[in-house]
């Protein structure tokens, strides 16, 4: 088998063999096969595209390309969580524990954040103490113990994904489906979960901005999760404004706080809820609506609480600081940001909210970069509230008065003021399983 | 400017600008840019294409990469020949003379041949004591002497499209209309002639297999050519048998002399008087029929001889040779190849002749292959032609018998033998310039 001939045939717009991709993945993990034969394969890859069986063997070989998690010593169906990335986004540390609560067994590795995305890793690591880079006897440990561990990504998971993600960052080949769907998938099924709820971002703040572009995604990663025998749904969910009210780490973690116990913003609690439900229904408790009652529940008798406070603990942080009996990081500077204008909040264009969340210092713009924790913003007026001209809409935590203004110069260009109401966009936008896609009513 | 916009700016099929072109190239030849993001790019010209102003501009900064050779010391017009490259393709060796011999300055570079495609630095090195090996200033030296130079390619003229082709070589991104027309045309343009003679090859011998590729690919150098201020011109001619009867590099030499002597092989006398004919055009000399004419009676009355052996002696070669006095290298083995069966040599798969040529020791399967200057054959029956069973229809001439028969056997399978006649196909399929495409009555 040679290179040269893969490569033709992908240019041709032939498809790969299992064999063909699997000698193609062990090669260039291996480095027989030079840089510029697989950049030259991945163009053809993005222009040709893949069909959903080459996808899926893609995604196998680049799961297998390294060390995969045994989740075996754990009993009980393992059910793990995806998102493809947002602003505000906290789900994970609600849903998670909220399905933990009722015994489904959460075995999650996450990552970083990057540009304006942010990363469950980053959030957590702003609770005084509390590890995330835990050995995996440590990580299995907390999971057998507690029911749920949210851990740091292993370095030799998938490194065939870390090598193709290396190449594609800079031969301009990331905007592939196929190759997109592969990358995140290849991660999930090393992480060695039964079951895998994706939540698919849509919007101004997501990775794919049309609800088309998402939903094409989310069956892509559905494909290649059933295709390997993990039972996969995505949920395509909004992403046009920040997610609840907090952008930032320890803002975000003191937001999910909030939630657990029952008093976090509406449009955040429904959607932890939905997701929660989701978790339950692929472990197999039951249809929609009796899933929903169960997670909502959980919030509202405390066990939801209980079980992130647990995790917490056995992963070494302060409990403290999430029962509010100690603080959070607190940045040096605290200040509101006012309407520019009377109207209503029509529009935010959420990926500059989150950039400018980058400028206050939560996010990182080059993987090199520190994070502040403390850094960040709390929103006082959302999408579809009525403003008034010097009113604050926000909150801004950061470390001078530098960033602070760049920040606000950005967020306040985000924002949209106009004279009439806007038309809310559904918080669940699609849901798509092997037998499709279903739309919410 | 950074390559990696270049790259996605080519993979949504957006138009490069010159700009953009020479950073490129200019990065491409100094190291600056890893051959993994070149290799990304080629792949999506190969798939999105190139419109002719970028390949234009690409062919001039590949031209502009090296040295150029400056022909400003040789008065006259300067005209170049090049052949896309077949099997028995010795025209060069009689067309340049013939227009030579009327005052037309050629200073003409060609390279080795490789595959089944001969090269012309190989035939000449048939011929005892010539050299194509020579310095800038000996080369325009026999230039400015005697008219005419053909000698080998210098390694420093437009070394990008060595680099590039070097990478698309093992990218599978060599089948790109646009790459392969500048990689041609770049060298031609470094070579510094006024005006270009294309010789387009189309059919099983070809590198373009179909007349409509190949006139694809003859307007594709005809634009560069015109765009880069050379008055160009190609012709589409036939490649789906041998052109003239030997194949191989001394016997070929033998036959370009018989041909420049007036006793050469119907078509390949009918091929070199168009080309010649071509090349007085392009210098002004008048008229087709009128060029024509003048390049005939230059054959007939021994004037494009004596001016091919005029060069021949300038660059070292022994005349006597060429003459007739001296024997050209002679192979060990000479043998006849028989029909197979009755009736008319129908058709010859030209490729399979070409590698059954280079399995007597007369081409390289590799680029580090030498040629064995006696090898090859000499068709004594070609397509239209009547053959009966047992029928010599080739001698082969090479070193051992091993050769012979594995040469002969793959011979065989590429001639087809019917009861009927073939329709033959015209020697000139189309003229190309700038103005359009017109196919001979």
């Amino acid at each position: 088998m040679r290179m040269y001939d893969i490569i033709a045939k992908k240019r041709d717009g032939g498809e790969l063999t299992e064999d063909e991709i699997r000698f193609f993945i062990r090669g260039c993990v291996g480095g027989e096969i030079p840089d510029y034969q697989t950049s030259a394969l991945l163009m053809a890859v993005c222009l040709r595209g893949m069909t959903p069986r080459e996808t899926a063997d893609l995604t196998l070989c680049m799961a297998r390309s390294g060390e995969t998690v045994d989740l075996s010593s754990v009993p009980g169906v393992k059910v793990d969580k995806h998102s493809t990335g947002g602003v505000g986004d906290k789900t994970t540390l609600v849903a998670c524990p909220v399905a933990a609560s009722l015994g489904v067994r959460v075995a999650k590795m996450s990552g970083r954040g990057l540009g304006y995305t942010g990363g469950t890793v980053d959030k957590l690591e702003s609770i005084p103490g509390l590890r995330t880079s835990l050995s995996r006897e440590e990580f299995l440990g907390v999971v057998r113990r507690v029911g749920i561990c949210l851990a740091g990504a292993s370095g030799s998971l998938a490194p065939a994904d870390k090598k193709l993600y290396a190449l594609r960052d800079v031969t301009a080949t990331v905007e592939s489906l196929p190759l997109i769907a592969s990358s995140v998938m290849s991660k999930k099924l090393a992480a060695g979960a039964d079951c895998i709820l994706l939540d698919v971002k849509t919007g101004s703040g997501a990775f794919m901005k049309t609800e088309e572009d998402s939903i094409r995604l989310a069956r892509a990663m559905v494909s290649i999760g059933e295709r390997a025998g993990r039972r996969t749904v995505a949920l395509v969910t909004d992403m046009s404004r920040p997610l609840g009210r907090a952008v930032g780490n320890a803002l975000e973690v003191r937001e999910a706080c909030e939630t657990l116990r029952g008093r976090g913003p509406a449009d955040l609690t429904a959607l932890c809820v939905e997701l929660a439900a989701g978790m339950l229904a692929l472990a197999g408790r039951g249809g929609p609506e009796e899933c929903r009652k169960a997670a909502s529940a959980q919030i509202a008798n405390g066990a939801a609480f209980a079980k992130f406070r647990e995790m917490a603990a056995a992963q070494g942080g302060d409990v403290a600081v999430l029962d509010g009996r100690a603080p959070f990081p607190r940045a040096k500077l605290i200040r509101e940001v006012c309407a520019p204008a009377d109207g209503f909040l029509f529009a935010m264009d959420t990926a500059r909210c989150g950039e400018a969340s980058v400028l206050l210092g939560a996010g990182r713009a080059k993987k090199e970069d520190s994070v502040d924790p403390a850094a960040g913003f709390v929103l006082l007026r959302t999408v579809g509230d009525r403003v008034r001209r010097g009113d604050p809409v926000a909150v801004f935590h950061t470390s001078c008065e530098e960033r602070f203004r760049e920040a606000e110069a950005l967020f306040l260009s985000a924002l949209s003021i106009r004279a009439q109401a806007p038309e809310l966009p559904p918080l669940v936008h699609a849901r798509v399983t092997r037998d499709g896609v279903v739309r919410p009513a």
